[in-house]
């Protein structure tokens, strides 16, 4: 165990995450923190655990690294329509390393200030390199975005584009080979894959106008058949109308964005599904979101279209490793 | 990335978990868990984290590795006075082996039954064996139980005995030599390591009562010097007063049994301090608990007695690698 000077330490670069909030009673340094829930709304809580070799390469950046741990979390709580508001962190480090703290808080702050939202506990352990972050947030009694709302007959959008992170991991194992003078879309797309924005604004503005939202972050295909699995639609995607980065665009060829678009995972992007009734107010929402292809009444089944030809399905997403999807 | 059938494994054990519970809106199966709060109550907090070869031995059985995981959070909860309500589970394994799952699982089950809880979310991940637990409990409002309340002049207590899950440690690791005949003493104690008892009924019941309290995980001296930090106070220590089990008295020297009770840790048990205007609605309480002190005008200073007589400090207590005490 280390002595009370490495104690210290720690407790110093997570103190500046802790911003005061008045629904926060008690925050770190007691047994438990204490918070208070307001009446009228629900709790969302989601977990996420990033382990070092599995959700993030060895050496990885602990700035991007303490962004993304929260950041992935957050994205979650976007996809139910929810406002974030406080979160706790168990860290398990193999040392104590005074500029892997600094950098970790301070990607972690960072984030944390831009939802204003506050670390109120935890527990840091000695072990192998990983980070769990339970986020918690508000949602107004019966307004949350699930899985299952989707009807035969509803829209289905994406936010953003896709495929950035699939590119940005391959770059980083120097699998795509790059042409001279790319560097700027080389850092675009591995900057999307370390600091990915979660759409907590997209996911409250689409409260009662989406029927049912997830966050991508296994891939389309993967988290889109959860939306077909638990609201026992089917679906019709136009592949031409998948959006594609013009960075992505520049490094790699049309079928293979295509293929990263699909299948790729860490974009941590909203799918949404939308019905006939609701496309007016949609319309009125800002943001960056793209119509993709609409949901079917046979249960499960994704069909590919390219130019209105049916088109062979390509790959496979795999089966993500969770108990809680 | 395992295939579906492994998935759905995972998912078939933890479903057992997640009892039914009416303030559980959406459970296991979303991008979040949907929770209702009660505007009368707070919500108290508490994550930690078990790793392997730190808190407990490569090849622990998993069922008692499944209690021990959520006890040592619910007993945070009772060090708050708090009633346990929902929990979450982040598990990494190395593998995916059934009947470690089935033991694991049924440990969990078994403790979260017995305190009506629900597994409401989580998230398993493949990398070294890890587990985190975030509890989160309801305590009527203003009334937690927290570590700065005690005043010069109160009682301290202790429920339970202290040192057997020390000396149960110490006996997993062979280093106790122990006469023939005494394996109903050693099965006791390992129990005590293995399978702590949250103190909820006591925390609940001293709530209006005890004026501080802390659960004592890292051992005695280490866990009341954090009452005496944040409560500003110090305190005079009975030695003989220390409630010691007859199964450590059988095992080990008196001396031994003071250390282990002293510096032991993982007894789960809580230390507590009770004004003298409380005095009386304490003895009211059913339960195990025993004064072993008095709080002093002297901050953080901690004097022991033997037979009225001021006894040597012995040992000292180790510093927790934790952020949140």
């Amino acid at each position: 165990m280390p002595g009370l000077s490495e104690f210290s330490l720690i407790k110093q670069y997570f103190e500046k995450v802790s911003t005061p909030q008045s629904d926060v009673l008690l925050g770190i340094g007691d047994d438990c923190a204490i918070v208070q829930a307001d009446i009228n709304q629900q709790i969302a809580i989601s977990v996420d655990t990033l382990v070092e070799g599995i959700h993030f390469l060895p050496n990885a950046d602990p700035e991007s690294l303490g962004h993304k741990s929260l950041a992935v979390s957050l994205s979650d709580l976007a996809a139910m329509g929810a406002t974030p508001t406080w979160f706790t962190l168990a860290l398990t480090l193999p040392e104590i390393k005074e500029s892997w703290l600094a950098g970790f808080a301070k990607g972690l702050a960072t984030l944390a200030k831009q939802h204003q939202i506050a670390l109120i506990g935890g527990d840091t352990t000695r072990g192998p390199l990983s980070i769990t972050i339970q986020v918690n947030g508000f949602v107004k009694t019966e307004q949350a975005l699930r899985r299952n709302g989707a009807c035969p007959g509803d829209d289905i959008y994406v936010s953003g584009t896709l495929g950035d992170a699939g590119a940005g991991l391959k770059l980083k194992q120097n699998q795509l080979n790059v042409q001279q003078g790319k560097q700027q879309q080389e850092v675009f797309l591995q900057q999307r894959l370390d600091k990915p924005t979660p759409k907590i604004e997209l996911g409250r503005a689409l409260r009662g106008i989406a029927n049912s939202a997830i966050d991508i972050s296994d891939g389309l295909v993967a988290d889109l058949s959860h939306i077909l699995e638990k609201s026992q639609v089917g679906a019709d995607i136009e592949l031409e109308a998948l959006p594609i980065s013009s960075a992505l665009m520049d490094i790699v060829s049309k079928e293979q964005a295509e293929q990263l678009a699909l299948y790729g995972g860490d974009d941590y992007e909203l799918c949404f599904t939308v019905p006939p009734e609701k496309q007016d107010a949609l319309k009125k929402i800002k943001g960056n979101y793209t119509k993709i292809g609409t949901t079917t009444n046979e249960p499960r089944k994704v069909v590919f279209y390219r130019d209105g030809q049916q088109a062979e399905l390509i790959g496979k997403g795999y089966e993500h490793f969770s108990i809680e999807d």
